[in-house]
């Protein structure tokens, strides 16, 4: 028999889960901050829905299986074929749509750190809206929720624009824009000569794999990016365009939060589908994969109905901020109420100590009357274990004198208090 | 190609998504506030972990396959096996351990009213506590957090003991007390007759069978109790004790809730590892299935590893709660902040724009300027079609005289407001 956790797979145990949920609960209420509402999608999708955009790589790392009713399924590999499905069903909705979610999602890959075969993954899109202010709002979305943590000054968003890049890679060559998207993807990953065979491979000359090389350590800002750009590319009206657009959503951006954002030329992301704006967000030592990472997708919708509908969004899983918030020392929920552990000396003083810790319930704190029946000497020792800030005590002496005893469990020191006065005494505490 | 939704699972829009967390958060903050700790476990387990303790029939019902690594493995069908193996591998957290968690879980039956092939579950398990303190706080827990819907009073607590079922029964006949509670379990849903059949089947004779069908339809608070068990049964020490541990529980239950709890004998709950306390809550009308049900379950833990954990707990799915909820028309998010959308006469402005949105999210409310770049006559249209509840508007006047106007889009009225005193006026709206 085989009772141990399947590979890749976590129990979240509460030091963990708490700080998780908190993070996803930050992240819930500054997208509802922005006006985007919650949707949740099923689970399990009908694997074609995942096969037409993610396209065989993805679907070969699916958890797929044929159905008991003999349907093709996967657990669901991301989110966003699911969240463009329930958009384009439904018409009626007044555009632009702005959208969260929060799925888990599995992956069958080999586990490492930073990647795991089922992780929770917060989402956000805003759909019918193709402008650069959509774009900013996203990425000001994804920082305000970083800033909410405890992370502003932590992390840098890098940006690109897979039209730029377009026009680009085209004026220095003739190759395939998606093939050498796919190669500029894995530039921090590969060796600098595997990066330059593979860009011969597509057709690139050696001018033009130097003048890519320089673009992928070259960083821009909205006062250098049109310089930078214009010296590798011959003007033209619609590359003057793109470069206007991305430099007003780098100035939008700025409305948003103080951490530093800049064109990285190098960030195209793996994904086919990106049309316009890709984006990665990362810790400002570069010691984790991307914490973040999104983009514009205006035709993703048009493949999978007769509805065209322009979108841009990002996807936040919950394996690197844990890494990340971890490293900072801020894994905790902060702000947690106090917490009392109700004893009693008999066991007809229950319904008594029940009362009670209903009424500190009732102002916000926690707390638990003793369900151990354990003698008062093990129900206060169980109090202490199980972190229970305050003990307060039912004794004999305190029935008699209509006191309880409340006593500190983190320095010993304990005071008599008038029953009727305990729950107005420990709101001073 | 198939970009349908599958058959037995839910597309969550904001309409419903939001109303369900909603829920779940209560049921979360309700259980923090007893001092439970929060957990999750894996999505999918080994099949074995399920196969032992659920049985084949729930194992017939799960979404199971065989993964990429020729591992037999389930998406979960209910939590409790799963809940067990996190607690048996942490021999190291002080007892009683106090978790709640809120998986999906999944099943592969027929769709009907109330049953679904995917839903969200609410469970929670009480370790290491074998008191009637424990059986009542964790029914406790239940009724509180059905009081903090709104439910208070429109539900009944139906609770039952095994043990002392056993003991009836036994009087009663010598049958398989385990096949007995099978029948007993389908009670409500069978025919008088077939159950008579079922129950001669299993030995019991025609006068039993008249005893058994008497005392499904009684039903007994903690001053009848002891008289209609003793009616039929003979008095033995044993008896005596499992009478006064139930009596005892409904006693501490009291102090919990104002929602009226009641010995209801055709409660045996269908899973064969309940081994005392049973309890299903319905809606007062009956017109829905259980909303929520559990019990104690002391022996699975030893079932699965060398370690004996008393343990009684719940599971609360979301559908009954939420058909229920509609039936009452509180399936709602209470006290959602005030919405603004920010709109502007030029481009310009934009960044003024983000910055009072800024502002006002800081306050607590909901705000985002206008990403659609239409004239302003669309973003009002947008904002009003969206649901915000007030519009600023940032028009050319506006900002010669450094004011901005504040729209009631419910009422259609509106007032010019110094930009400076903007915040500070709409904190008093």
């Amino acid at each position: 028999m085989s009772f141990e956790r399947l590979k890749g797979f976590r129990d979240l145990y509460p030091e963990d889960a708490e700080p998780k949920f908190y993070v996803m609960q930050r992240a819930q209420e500054t997208a509802k901050s922005f006006g985007f509402r919650h949707i949740e999608m099923p689970s399990l999708e009908t694997l074609e829905l995942y096969r037409l955009k993610s396209g065989e790589e993805l679907v070969s790392q699916t958890f797929s299986f044929v159905d008991k009713g003999g349907r093709e399924v996967t657990m669901i590999p991301e989110a966003t074929p699911s969240v463009v499905r329930m958009l384009t069903a439904r018409k009626d909705l007044p555009r632009p749509v702005k959208w969260f979610s929060m799925p888990r999602i599995w992956r069958y890959e080999e586990p490492q750190s930073g990647r795991l075969r089922e992780h929770i993954q917060f989402n956000a899109d805003i759909f019918g809206a193709d402008t650069p202010e959509a774009d900013a709002e996203i990425m000001g979305l994804a920082a305000s929720i970083l800033d909410s943590l405890g992370l502003s000054g932590m992390f840098n968003i890098h940006i690109n624009d897979r039209q730029l890049m377009d026009l680009i890679l085209k004026s220095l060559g003739t190759a395939d824009t998606l093939a050498a998207f796919a190669v500029i993807d894995k530039f921090k990953k590969i060796e600098r000569e595997e990066f330059s065979r593979q860009l011969t491979a597509l057709g690139y000359s050696q001018d033009a794999i130097n003048g890519i090389v320089k673009l992928m350590e070259t960083r821009c800002d909205s006062t250098n990016l049109r310089k930078t750009v214009l010296e590798i590319n011959p003007v033209s009206k619609e590359l003057l365009d793109t470069v206007e657009r991305v430099e007003t959503t780098l100035n939008l951006y700025s409305s948003y939060s103080e951490s530093k954002i800049f064109v990285d030329f190098s960030v195209v992301r793996g994904l086919s589908y990106y049309t316009g704006l890709v984006f990665e967000v990362f810790d400002l030592r570069g010691d984790f994969r991307s914490i973040l990472g999104g983009g514009r997708y205006n035709n993703l919708s048009g493949l999978m109905s007769d509805q065209n509908v322009p979108a841009v969004g990002f996807g936040m899983g919950d394996v690197v901020i844990e890494l990340l918030l971890k490293s900072k020392e801020l894994w905790k929920v902060p702000h947690e109420p106090d917490s009392f552990y109700v004893c009693v000396a008999s066991r007809d003083l229950m319904n008594t100590a029940l009362s009670i810790s209903s009424e500190l319930r009732a102002e916000g704190f926690i707390s638990s009357a003793d369900i151990s029946r354990r003698g008062l000497s093990g129900q206060l020792k169980s109090a202490s274990t199980s972190g229970y800030r305050y003990a307060v005590i039912l004794g004999m002496k305190e029935i008699e004198t209509g006191t309880v005893t409340l006593r500190d469990l983190n320095t010993g020191t304990q005071q008599q208090i008038k029953r009727e006065l305990l729950v107005q005494s420990v709101k001073k505490l």
